[in-house]
């Protein structure tokens, strides 16, 4: 018999359902989680969480595997490795970072350092995790709340069962570079079901400091024995407190029945156990898995609703609501949970990095969650206020490590000059000030590297790392201060910063020859003479160029891209080297420096290009597949990509300015602020892509002639509807999107 | 309304469609071609072919496009440039070659040079193909025999329709490297509705001579007028020759009425205008389109029913059939159509590369179509008898260009241990000498390069190109012909090229340190000192390794991986290393160097690690889209890859052994000769692929120890059952696959 076993054809088949219930008349609100596969990208280094958390969740509750490296988000390849038990806290779209209170079952014999099992019959879910570890048959299931992971294991009959928690792992736990290091834990058992306690943990990824994980767990099943760890052996005691890289952990060991199902609650707090144990009574007080289950995903339709969409394939749908996901699961609000300082602000932790998603993970929720957007951003300054920096990357309650430095301040422009209200802006211009001025102590923790260099010069010599990428983002930066300083009125600061943002210029060596091509952004010397170029692929830290080459940050100068193809030789030489940097190699999709190139050609008069280009990589890198994120997913960084090139629009990052690509959808919709929907119509899309390029577009029935429009044009809701052909067209060709440079320059926005 | 777009969507509907049918107890047989995408691999440099064609058929009339470098199949990018026309010779997954006889459409003003069109509603299957030029607004449909292309026009209502003919047309004619040149043609129009010709060309990627291509074609609707052009302009002769470069070609002018459709039949020949005139009386006399496509429907069913599958997803049959069909597009039956000699053998153009195919597509089509394969290989027999030697690619009637060298070797040896009749093994053999022995006048076209160095020190020098990979490559052809030799009787032979099986270890530098590990490949010079090391990451023509670097090539001897492990440090070391290739991104998916590679564990005791290494191979680098082949499908061969590798079963060129790997299909079967199955089962897997570890392993219900067996055991029909776990087993750890230093080694299979 032929068995349709696909996930595919599983969606067909909820698609049919789905159809046939609307032609029913039903009104229901559709499940959009039902089109979430949290396992898109897990695969191939997409580092993608699979687990149950919330959006926007402290507590991410999933299993942490065996891998080669130690260090992947905690999932790993789907497909290697076993279970090592399932932990409260993770990133998703990163490495390098907690793993911490892991929880496991075991069956037979209890040794600590061997709980590992095998995995079958594996489900994730928007808010929901189940597997059965096939060494001990117990099934697992896993859900939970913002600050509470709540767990259902159902053993087999047995004797000898046992709920354990190990309160010394972490992912990456080692001496070497990037490792986290486990600093010591006190924990105590309280009663035959319940224990707390608070391990310590350092470094990782972002080379933090110490950081304090407070667990009170409750069981709903009391324990025939409880016993501890504090080193390889069980032993009686009720109370431990051990030093660094002691391991140290929990057994409740349990007499089970065939198909018992024995239930735990697991309070996180980065303040203390009674904070974890009031977490637990605020947000889990009952034993109803189903209605902690059923709240995460209203949670999740509540925020995946703002996406709508008619006349997708299956798949893109999977890969759309999934995207949305990812998204949101990063960065961890924390607020409440803040152990550094006390404040009435709203205190987000986990951004990891602004540099990955300043680029359109911020432009899209300052669209479709500008709350949340603006909550974040009040974080990010009351961060400045008590420790002095806006955090360019920010984990374990800690600031760094920097990619290009600063990038915040891209985060605040964005936000002010598309309106939005309710932040602080004499305190973030203050915060991005200190960026441009202040040199931090620790270049790698906050602040700009190379500052003195920059700010003397107008370049960064080689006595700094990434000397060529933070040259061209600080003069983003800078720009991006002017602006707000413009808006706010001063003045002073306004034309001191804008007249910084040609610094990208200082760089540039006009006579450098490539394969045919003139300019490029090479090294240079504190006498002003040039060093040798720098020719490697692909920059490595530290290296010139952080995580991208010459072809990708010499076209890096979003604040004036006139300029920058008038130094690149024109329209037509300019069109050329992307082409070749297209039809080459050298245009990397896995990471985010490149992520604004395809739609360069906006600039220059050729949107077409961006058409094929745009059309091309989606079609190549993103899949509904395991593998179908082409790099890190980077906190949802790469997934915010998705979702706007999808639709054919993208943001510039920091301005208030989209630019047209290649939409995707026959109908698409995003739900704005205050019940306003900016409503994408795509006709005469085919369903193999010949027709991608835009004929015609309108704007709330107006034509469009541009390739670009300005936030103030869809804000308030709008209509954009789109008409698609085989051919290239003539459209968007004639007026290129805003740069400094252009005649007549809207230099400011008001708030 | 929610359109169900996807071809996945269809895909479920039509095996829904199937499952209703089958439990109907209907018996009529499966239409495979539905579940054809020939699109599949076009974009992205899988440069497979789009139009129509049988098995192996000569014709390939499909469209040309506007590429930006026009070297494609002729298909190019299905999202980029212009419809140039629809011609009849052509390549798939490969470039470089034809696009000759270019029949296009014409509504309005005929301008010679500019006749290309955007395209809408395009569709193919296998032997069909249609679109809609949106210029013109002409329909167009292709269909065709083994050597006449059938055209089809449906016209709008005008008094100026045409139908054209570019006689001098070709893909990438120009006067770079690897271009084709357009030499001269003749052409005459015979009547209102028949016209005949001769063009002749030259170069392309084999840098081959002088190919002549002969058409007849005539139409169903007398013209209003006719026309030639030789140069821009259009003239009234009849008649036409012209010389190297000059534009040439036929206008059938006509009046046309709304709907009105326009038939062409246009016979190829490589003989002459009147076999091509007969091989339109013979192959398609009537004015019938539906029956032409109706038998090359059929001719595909017959060949692609070779493999049966069930509980696929609608992505694997999809994926599976389409590469079955991409196997069988490649090389050409020009049987009857060889202008360099008489001869009753069957004769094959377009082996292009066997370096490309020797590895799976070779042993695919000997263990289901072994007719088709012995075919080729008399074939291959027959080119040695009148070119002196057997090409290792070929293609317009001409050897070259060599690619390892001599990989024909391989291809007789696999034919010769797998007791394939019907061949000349004795002048075959004396070919595989002639290889061995006699140094080619232009080794870029034939024969092996560095042949002298390599007979007198035991590898190639510098002096060479391509030093290193023609060593282990020419080690290994020894290895086949010393099979051969043995099998026959020729015991002195079989000695002296055993013997010289080991000159892989002449350029093993045992002290050579890379990344922690000792012994890899090096260029060594004449006095047999070493020279600097080859480190570049990937070789290109002319280096030292040719489309591979030093961690594929120097794992390239699978005449005696007992031994090459022994040089590598043993088992735990080689595994090592190899997980070191993979995870470090020294693995290369998109090019056939490495194909053996992913199974080699197989030899270390770690069949388990093969199944991760497949497994994770398959999801993210084969699926069912139009980027769906990782890299140029090379005439089929990275498709019979997949196929092999979804199968879970791999063969080891030129050896009577397959390994295994990872089966991925709940059911399926091959067709072998004589009505014979082989059936492989595989039990326990799950969607997810966690259960991708081989349990156990039975073999026509006997329990198979080995992650490897021999072709005797399933030549004659055979059951595998695979039982599948979640966790890595013992199973095939013990007894390794033959190398041919184990302990009483086999070294003769006789036929």
């Amino acid at each position: 018999m032929l068995s349709l076993r696909s996930l595919s054809a599983r969606l067909s088949a909820i698609a049919v359902a789905m159809l046939v219930g609307s032609a029913a008349g039903q009104t229901k609100a559709p499940d959009y989680t039902r089109s979430v596969d949290p396992f898109i990208g897990v695969d191939w280094g997409g580092n993608t969480f699979v687990g149950a958390a919330l959006p926007f969740g402290m507590v991410k509750l999933g299993p942490d595997m065996e891998t080669f490296d130690g260090r992947r988000s905690g999932f790993g390849y789907s497909s290697y490795g076993n279970v090592l038990g399932f932990s409260h806290l993770h990133l998703s779209g990163a490495q390098g970072k907690y793993g911490n209170i892991l929880v496991a079952p075991v069956v037979g014999h209890l040794d600590p350092a061997d709980i590992r099992s095998p995995r079958t019959s594996e489900t994730a879910e928007a808010g929901f995790y189940a597997t059965t570890l096939s060494r001990y048959g117990v099934k697992v299931e896993l859900t939970g709340t913002r600050r509470v992971g709540f767990h259902r294991y159902t053993f087999p009959a047995s004797n000898d069962a046992h709920l354990t928690v190990n309160v010394a792992a972490a992912l990456g736990l080692g001496p070497g570079y990037e490792a986290q290091r486990f600093l010591g834990a006190d924990i105590r058992v309280l009663s035959d079901h319940e224990a707390q306690g608070m391990a310590r943990f350092e470094g990782g990824w972002n080379n933090g400091g110490e950081y304090r994980v407070f667990f009170y767990l409750v069981t709903d099943t009391p324990a025939a024995q409880t016993h501890l760890w504090n080193g390889a052996d069980l032993i009686d005691a009720k109370q431990a407190s051990v030093g660094r890289g002691v391991p140290v952990g929990i057994d409740f060991a349990l007499k089970t029945h065939a198909g018992q199902a024995v239930q735990m609650k697991v309070g996180i707090s980065f303040l203390s156990t009674e904070q974890a144990k009031e977490n637990v009574r605020s947000e889990a007080p009952a034993w109803n898995f189903a209605a902690i289950r059923t709240a995460a995903v209203a949670a999740w339709n509540k925020e995946l609703g703002k996406l709508h969409m008619a006349g997708e394939t299956p798949a893109q749908r999977r890969m759309l609501y999934t995207a949305m996901y990812h998204v949101m699961l990063m960065p961890a609000d924390r607020t409440g949970e803040n152990p550094g300082w006390t404040s009435s602000e709203p205190y987000y932790d986990d951004f990891y990095a602004i540099w990955d998603t300043y680029r359109s993970s911020s432009p899209l929720l300052t669209l479709i969650s500008p709350d949340r957007q603006r909550a974040m951003i009040r974080s990010l300054v009351d961060i400045y206020r008590h420790t002095g920096y806006m955090p360019d990357a920010r984990s374990g309650n800690d600031n760094g490590r920097t990619q290009g430095g600063s990038n915040a301040n891209v985060v605040i422009a964005d936000a002010f000059v598309k309106g939005m209200t309710g932040i602080d802006y004499e305190t973030a211009f203050a915060a991005m000030v200190k960026d441009a001025e202040v040199p931090p102590k620790d270049p790698q923790r906050e602040g700009r590297g190379g500052l003195k260099d920059y700010n003397q010069r107008g370049y960064i010599t080689l006595n700094d790392e990434r000397a060529g990428s933070r040259t061209v983002e600080y003069a983003y930066d800078d720009f991006a201060i002017g602006e707000v300083a413009c808006g706010l009125g001063k003045t002073g600061e306004a034309a001191k910063y804008f007249g910084r943002t040609h610094n990208f210029e200082n760089l540039w060596d006009k006579d450098m020859l490539v394969s045919g091509f003139k300019g490029f952004l090479r090294p240079r010397k504190a006498d002003g003479t040039w060093a040798d170029p720098y020719l490697t692929v692909r920059g490595t830290w530290p290296d010139f160029m952080y995580e991208g080459d010459i072809w990708t940050y010499s076209l890096y100068a979003p604040q004036d891209m006139r300029r920058l193809i008038e130094m690149a030789g024109g329209n037509q030489r300019f069109n050329d080297r992307m082409d070749f940097i297209f039809s080459r190699g050298h245009f990397d999709v896995t990471n985010e420096p490149g992520f604004l190139m395809p739609v360069l050609y906006a600039y220059s008069g050729r949107p077409d290009k961006s058409a094929d280009i745009v059309h091309l990589l989606l079609e190549k890198y993103f899949t509904d597949s395991r593998a179908g994120i082409p790099g890190n997913d980077d906190s949802g960084a790469m997934s915010s990509w998705l979702i706007f090139q999808t639709l054919g629009i993208y943001p510039v990052a920091g301005q208030d300015v989209y630019l047209i690509g290649t939409p995707s959808l026959p109908q698409a919709s995003l739900a704005l602020a205050g019940g306003k929907t900016l409503r994408i119509t795509t006709k005469g899309l085919d369903p193999a892509g010949l027709n991608h390029y835009v004929q015609s577009v309108t704007l709330n029935g107006v034509d469009l002639p541009n390739a670009w429009f300005r936030h103030a044009q869809i804000e308030h809701g709008a209509e954009l509807v789109f008409t698609m052909g085989s051919a290239p067209s003539a459209w968007g060709r004639t007026t290129p999107p805003p740069s400094m440079s252009d005649p007549g320059y809207r230099t400011c926005v008001t708030q």
